[in-house]
């Protein structure tokens, strides 16, 4: 393609993002022609609903409903997939693919469990998949592991991916909050969703952990098999105490490769202060990324919103534009349907140290007894913060007991507490949080 | 190229750099035969001392000290200049571009002086220049400029882009080291050259950031004409007084559109502890970049060393072998070989905050007298900080009134503290430091 040549584009969803591509690629055109040679035309707005398109001032002469012109349009090079969900959007991509057509989409739910299928029909047709927006939103961090750190063997991911989960934990953080306040005022600021499950359950999470993985370690990854923790059991007092051993907690999306396979989860953990990571807050994104050669990098930015997301899948288009997005597709080896399957660890084989709260009766042996346990359990302890007891009510559910742990094997700290909270000292359930510290660089 | 293909490379100065490219080809290209389709073949390393490459266990099969035959060896796809400096290294570039080869380089000193020049010569020969390597080290930030944040405005860039410079002001900022203490500790940790003149007095990052600025401006950028101050200057004293204020320094490069123009300049900065930028310490780099459509993202790792280097290097060798460097290089639209100069803006236009501290006799009406002379030069005063004056010999210097002001113009503030340096109660020169807060976003 030469540089004045041009790439007709259907948009086919229009709401947040949709309504932001579609900006950038009419009104803040200029922008872009000052920056890529080749053009990008909309040719199609698809949607059922165009109220969002006609807030933004969009051109309605561009609105279609119907979709099969629209994404069959010989015109049209390549096809926006911005609908979300995996059923309509996915026929939609198929559609487009199976008509020839490049296809650009910010769908995390689809391609984490479907990513696979696609991407084998997209190769079948010298098609080519992009999906930038779909992680951490108008950071190019999809670009960062297929392209920038192309050259490094990836040995950990540590990822706040969900902006609305960080809002809600820096509230909690910084300002003392309950997790149902908290959640309650980004409500409110329409930072969280009326029904915030997809969110805080982990699961947006989860989906952009399986698509990074999958890229990271060049493998299939299988999406239900990823452990996932939330944030809706999280108790302001394990905030606290966190926050006086030195951490901060985060909804940390994880994938560390270990001698024997891959450990990935998404839960709530405490992350040193001393780790870049800690200081994300509000609804901002980061994703640190760990490589045989650059070692720690860090890439950090709004992860969701209109014009962020739109940033991310409006550079996909130029890479199609450019025919640099068809060659990535062609030539990398990372892409999972040419890989074969991660062999992904259960949670009890994963490596971490480990914060416990142990709600023990407050009487004379009761550390002797934990310890004991934790020992049996090959489970080394690294430091004990208990506080002179309260004279309060809280007595009958115990006096609070935090042991941080060194470097241990989540299975047996899982039966040593179960252990630890038969015994007739322990007046509560334990609680067990993973500790990431920096990881160990091999510079 | 098909995914089985061969890129033949040849690899020119064997240093740090270059014998850890080398080693990424050799000894680890198992790890990048996983991710990458197209094989990197190293067949020559040229160079008149190989004792870093025998050294690092390189195959001493591949030395070579005849480079035209090594440049222009028809089984080689792409050199690697590593040599560093501006006169045998253009010569090899220009050589290699001449016979149709792709180069890849890390030499920030040469591209930020001519690198116009190289671009159109590596264009007149249909070949491609590329250069993540020049700038941050292994940190991807030429490709986030020039692919992932493609479709935005760049309205502003503050980097921290040289490590030296950042070991040595976090070890004074938390260490409470003086410049020559600093200095010191971290030649002896070899963190800094015997001779820091390129890293302390700034010139290496203003090579950076004239390199960056191009990308991100698309435009040409005169280098000689960046205002460019270092830290050899800077006194402890104001660390602690901007420390007080919420405040870290840090050699900040720094690239801002403003109306008139754009504002490039490198110097000591204090930046709000909110900014992410505070929090990176020792030899880490990192560079915000400011998008119309991003808002703030930011990118951090390690500025320098072999293996992160190297990582970037192979990275463009890799993108050479896919065809993806060829078609950024010829679709683009921001390099600026094929921009108009930009319009850059004298120090004295450049709008900012700032720190002062002037050195005042300690008696009634001076500070009723500084405040006049600030305010005849439109100067808003945002804050005043004077402690309570020590019994000390320094009363001869006079006493140190902090004073943080509002956005004004730089020429203002020169004119201003000039006027204020020749009052009778000023006892010493005063001290002017920019402030940088988080940018506003159009969000």
């Amino acid at each position: 393609m030469s540089r004045s040549e041009t790439l007709g584009v259907a948009l086919v969803g229009c709401g947040t993002v949709g309504s932001a591509v579609a900006t950038m690629l009419t009104r803040d055109q200029e922008i872009l022609r000052a920056r890529l040679g080749p053009h990008l035309a909309l040719r199609h707005i698809v949607d059922v609903d165009f109220s969002r398109a006609q807030a933004a001032g969009l051109d309605q002469g561009l609105f279609r409903k119907d979709l099969d012109a629209a994404v069959t349009d010989p015109a049209v090079g390549v096809v926006v997939e911005l609908i979300g969900g995996v059923t309509v959007a996915r026929q939609v991509i198929e559609k487009a693919l199976e008509a020839g057509k490049c296809v650009v989409t910010a769908n995390k739910a689809l391609l984490a469990q479907h990513g696979v299928e696609l991407m084998a029909l997209a190769r079948q047709h010298q098609a080519a998949l992009a999906f930038e927006a779909s992680c951490a939103g108008g950071i190019p961090i999809i670009r960062a592991i297929c392209d920038g750190l192309i050259a490094n063997r990836i040995d950990a991911i540590y990822g706040i991916v969900n902006g609305t989960c960080n809002h809600i934990l820096t509230a909690m953080t910084q300002r003392g909050r309950t997790y149902a306040q908290a959640l309650g005022e980004a409500q409110q600021a329409g930072l969280a969703e009326a029904d915030p499950a997809l969110d805080v359950s982990g699961t947006d999470s989860a989906h952009k952990l399986a698509i990074l993985a999958a890229l990271a370690f060049g493998a299939k990854i299988d999406l239900a098999a990823i452990p996932v923790y939330g944030i809706d059991h999280l108790e302001p007092c394990d905030v606290v105490f966190g926050g006086e051993l030195g951490y901060v907690v985060k909804l940390l999306a994880i994938a560390q490769r270990q001698d024997d396979g891959v450990g990935l989860r998404v839960r709530p953990a405490f992350i040193s202060k001393e780790h870049p990571l800690a200081w994300v807050s509000g609804p901002f994104n980061a994703v640190s990324i760990y490589g045989h050669a650059t070692g720690h990098t860090m890439y950090y930015g709004r992860g969701a919103g209109g014009m962020p997301t739109a940033s991310a899948v409006v550079a996909d288009l130029a890479a199609v534009a450019m025919g640099t997005a068809q060659r990535a597709f062609d030539h990398l080896a990372v892409w999972p349907d040419r890989a074969a399957a991660a062999k992904q660890l259960p949670i009890e084989a994963v490596r971490s140290r480990y914060y416990l709260r142990v709600m023990a009766e407050d009487a004379p042996g009761v550390l002797a007894q934990v310890a004991a346990v934790l020992g049996r359990h090959r489970i080394s302890i690294r430091s004990v913060l208990q506080h002179e007891p309260l004279p309060a009510a809280e007595d009958a559910a115990g006096v609070p007991v935090v042991i941080t742990t060194h470097q241990a094997v989540e299975g047996n700290v899982r039966a040593a507490l179960a252990e630890v909270d038969a015994l007739a000292v322990i007046k509560a359930p334990s609680v067990c949080i993973g500790i990431v510290e920096e990881y160990p660089e091999p510079l």
